[in-house]
């Protein structure tokens, strides 16, 4: 099945289209406007066409398969549900919003942190060398999140400070937030190389989650949520219920 | 090889033994005190015997293994590291400290909320519809937490106050704190069933993060991560650097 191909950067970057899996997934792809090109389902779930035809506007090949059909699209053994090709969208020009900087290599971590991003207000940048943000996996990880978050270009970011990331010695968010003005961007760097604040000049403030035992260190897409809830509270974005 | 069942749960239950894997996880363990039974690492590996060699006191049986056979000890394609087979720890009773109650199935999730109850100064305990915490894959999220967290014991809990995190509609963690005395157990419950406040009894306070766009939820672990954040913050258990 050519869609298998997709499962690789280079077969997404020819083709300009990716993967979603899972009913869930497509559901919310659908309803943020996404009309995918194919969609493998197995023979017996009625549900799946039922989906598609909610909207009418989409010119959409239903692919019945079998299992074995549906894993090798899927890439995983088990795949609960639908598949679908979706063309990638292309990204935007940052608009007044805060920004983060993804840089992490783990598609687990890089999905979760799109999904945060969706949850706190944030706009999404990936940097050239972290995960391709499309990858099915990171779609996966992220739950819908890319359909809600909006993917920006790196280019419109020059001048903004940048908050960065670091595991010990920073300053907290609210030492960093209190003497800037306008949006930012927040860096999270690589799981294991970290991000340096000298590379992203002058004005980079290092800021570090307070811990309780100094020694560990956080799951970079949980330092790098924890931080965006922070800013998020920080611009007064959301009030407490 | 034998260490190989301990990638199931049955066989980590009948040998009361685990695995953990990587010269950094290893080396977290053997400065917790943990001992290893047998280590298995590549024979062009120098850095392992070196490692086990630093903790004298240690009994440990060093075998030197071809790749396949660290693969299949390791349960993954490519491991970095040596694979160590050690005893898994008894629970404990649960001290003065908050605890966080683990609801998930997703071995990641559950690793990733063990590395930040060390960080963050909560002991935990691991509901029995929950993943194994001594599961290899727990243990590889956790990066090393296990060793810097205390697991213990449910039934040391009862008359505790629970905050049960819940999507939307719950109080926000100062709310909640603020209206109770003593130590409390937060609850992070399952990726797809969630936690039913009801369920732990009329001292139950439902806990919801504020997000920006109430459409969307965040990750278990990143959910479990900012609550426990926010309580030690509540607690003042760390001052802002």
């Amino acid at each position: 099945v050519a869609a298998a191909r997709l499962h690789r950067a280079r077969g997404r970057l020819e083709a300009g289209l990716t993967l979603v899996e899972g009913p869930h997934v497509l559901a919310e792809a659908l309803s943020c406007g996404i009309r995918p090109e194919t969609v493998f389902y197995l023979e017996e779930d009625g549900a799946t066409p039922e989906l598609i035809a909610a909207w009418p506007g989409a010119d959409v090949e239903l692919v019945p398969v079998t299992p074995a059909v549906l894993a090798r699209v899927a890439g995983t053994e088990h795949p609960r549900g639908p598949v679908a090709v979706i063309p990638v969208p292309a990204t935007e020009p940052a608009s007044g919003r805060d920004v983060v900087m993804i840089e992490v290599g783990e598609p687990g971590n890089a999905g979760t942190l799109i999904r945060s991003a969706a949850a706190f207000g944030f706009d999404v940048v990936f940097s050239p060398g972290a995960v391709d943000p499309w990858s099915p996996k990171v779609v996966r990880g992220a739950a819908g999140g890319h359909f809600h978050a909006r993917l920006v270009d790196a280019t419109s970011l020059h001048g903004r400070a940048h908050l960065v990331s670091v595991v010990a010695d920073g300053l907290s968010v609210d030492q960093a937030m209190s003497a800037l003005d306008g949006p930012i961007v927040l860096v999270v760097g690589n799981e294991t190389r970290g991000a340096e604040p000298v590379r992203f000049g002058s004005t980079a403030v290092p800021v570090t989650i307070p811990m309780v035992a100094s020694l560990d260190s956080l799951n970079a897409s949980v330092a790098g949520s924890i931080l965006m809830y922070e800013i998020a509270k920080h611009r007064a974005a959301f009030s407490h219920r």
